[in-house]
């Protein structure tokens, strides 16, 4: 066995060994499974594009986190994707951009960033998501939020919760209900940010400050949310949360923290969270947005799905394994696969179904326990 | 609708769309099972290694191929994986290296190069593949041989031919029964490879021609290897073969080419090639090593199966589609897509079965043809 700088993985990049590989490989196939269901079609984009081209679609601060380099063909800077959001939304516009609409596609696979953060130190993930493009309607929204409750359930997720916010509620509220000064509006959001009510009033967002309250279980915070848009500037987008919620109810325990703007810095009127019990952090986040240089509506969400696998590791049944000794009778074998059993055949004499980790040994026709 | 560089991708890469991504996936997918019923456990090792790291196991010219740039966080230099084998060897030896023997082990990812081929001009390929660690006996090549067959039927390919080759013949040969001086073993290697009798001839490799013409179905070909086979130093190794053959016999077109170098630079005494009708290319390549740096032995495969999915692709049914109009049941369309209905669910008004190529509609609690 070898042990040198060799055998080691860059910090935040690891392995995924058994049992834990084959967990999240179970989960991100009951994902796709129940999106699939719904009518939503496979799309895989490259791992790599021009950096331009992901970096022109991303207009934040995320494209400074992209692996990149020059590619020998085009002498052009290249990118190792960190968001697969963007080459969906590419996909919509370019190469799908004559399908009908609504497009529901679905996709899976690798990201990575350069550098990790103190919630989440790894710079690889599985990125996992829905995404209906042309619609950003309340219809969409909540197919959107059952679906992602769903595709967690189908994983094993239990315990889930959903945390709605409005993505624009400030820049709403400002324009029509709470006026602001220009220079007022970046101040008053990030008090919101801190849920600093004294900032906020310092601010000059003293009318904001009831938002810091509107937040909890969702049919109380939906009713404090209603009682401070006295002007009705929010009333469709609280109708709207109604409406969601409605749909949603009786499937996840639902929240409501409407100036939450963290994570959704491209979101339009809506946006979700999802949690499940057990696991540590964000599972995924959605919701309605228009897709970048398109000018066209669409509705999604991300799933990461790794935190739900290490979480769901411990609770798995270890699965049965059949040991098929030397000289087995290979049919007999090909059958009892058939139905479901998993064997490991031996390869000379020295191999043992214990040491195998076996639970069954084939006797003649029938598996009998080790 | 955009339309500018920034919707080109690069050379090389390419998006896949529906329903040839689903296909993808879905052949990925069979395949994997079929590895999991015979025992082998899915890693997922990273999609970044140290450069060091991912070269050093490779020893040949494919670490040039890779994709490499600079880690901020150690300031050593990064590679994007051009292979998942030598990741899968380097598991082996280090977090499982304490598992017990055999280890089978199976994976499935993206993999990268820097430039194509005149063979195959992408530049990211789908990687998918069995290793079987601690064993490289025949009972295990067998296992691998039947393993790929029956992964590639599983996975839809038909008229399967599985080329077999001895990666170390020359070698062995030259070391007992047919000497070369050190200097020609090259030049006999290299004029087998051309097929050229003339060229061998010149090199000194008369004695080698014969090789050239122990090739084609199995049967009649390791007859005629076996007849040059004078001095008894192949006779374990077309026992070998034979016994391989009775294994795989009835499951796929055999054929031997027992100089056949290509794709086994790093092979010891068995190697094998894939083929399926109608799929252009090589699907797949597998045989017998040494893990690098362990001096383990190891037997296993790859599959490259997007070749296999665009060759599917135009043959696969399409699949029914369930309209749900607006204020349907939804309970009604759950039990519905338990029971395996795919439906696209009306957002509003202008949602139309047709357009969204629905084949069905639901009418109450039944689907009815569109």
């Amino acid at each position: 066995m070898t042990d040198s700088i060799n055998d080691l993985l860059p910090e935040g990049l690891a392995d995924r060994l058994p049992p834990l590989a084959g967990q999240a490989a179970h989960i991100a196939r009951a994902m796709l499974d129940r999106m699939d269901s719904h009518g939503y079609d496979r799309v895989h984009p490259p791992l790599i594009e021009f950096e331009k081209s992901l970096a022109g679609r991303m207009d934040g601060v995320q494209p400074r986190q992209m692996f990149r380099f020059v590619d020998p063909r085009s002498l052009r800077m290249l990118a190792l994707r960190s968001d697969m959001t963007v080459q969906i939304g590419r996909i919509a516009a370019t190469g799908l951009a004559a399908a009908p609409r609504p497009l529901r596609l679905c996709y899976a696979g690798p990201v990575a960033r350069m550098t990790g953060d103190q919630l989440d130190p790894s710079r690889e993930n599985m990125q996992l998501g829905a995404e209906l493009i042309g619609r950003d309607n309340v219809a969409a929204a909540a197919e959107m939020v059952c679906l992602a409750i769903e595709a967690l359930k189908a994983a094993g997720a239990s315990g889930i919760s959903v945390d709605f916010t409005l993505p624009d509620l400030v820049d709403t509220l400002a324009r029509e209900a709470l006026p602001l000064a220009g220079g007022q509006i970046d101040a008053v959001r990030r008090e919101l940010d801190a849920k600093d009510a004294g900032g906020l009033r310092d601010a000059g967002g003293e009318a904001y400050v009831p938002l810091l309250y509107a937040t909890g279980p969702f049919d109380e915070a939906i009713e404090k949310l209603a009682a401070i848009d006295a002007g009705g500037a929010l009333a469709s987008r609280i109708a709207g949360l109604r409406e969601i919620a409605a749909r949603a109810a009786g499937k996840a325990r639902l929240t409501l923290d409407p100036s939450e703007r963290h994570g959704f810095e491209y979101q339009s009127w809506f946006g979700f969270t999802l949690y499940a019990e057990g696991v540590r952090g964000v599972l995924g986040r959605g919701g309605t947005y228009h897709i970048h240089g398109a000018d066209e509506p669409a509705t999604g969400f991300s799933l990461y799905p790794e935190q739900l696998a290490e979480a769901l590791a411990g609770t798995a049944e270890p699965r049965p394994r059949l040991f098929l000794p030397l000289g087995h009778d290979t049919d007999t074998a090909a059958r009892l696969r058939e139905t479901g059993w998993r064997t490991v055949a031996a390869l000379d004499e020295s191999d043992d179904p214990a040491t195998l980790g076996c639970t069954h040994r084939l006797d003649g026709s029938a598996p009998v326990a080790v």
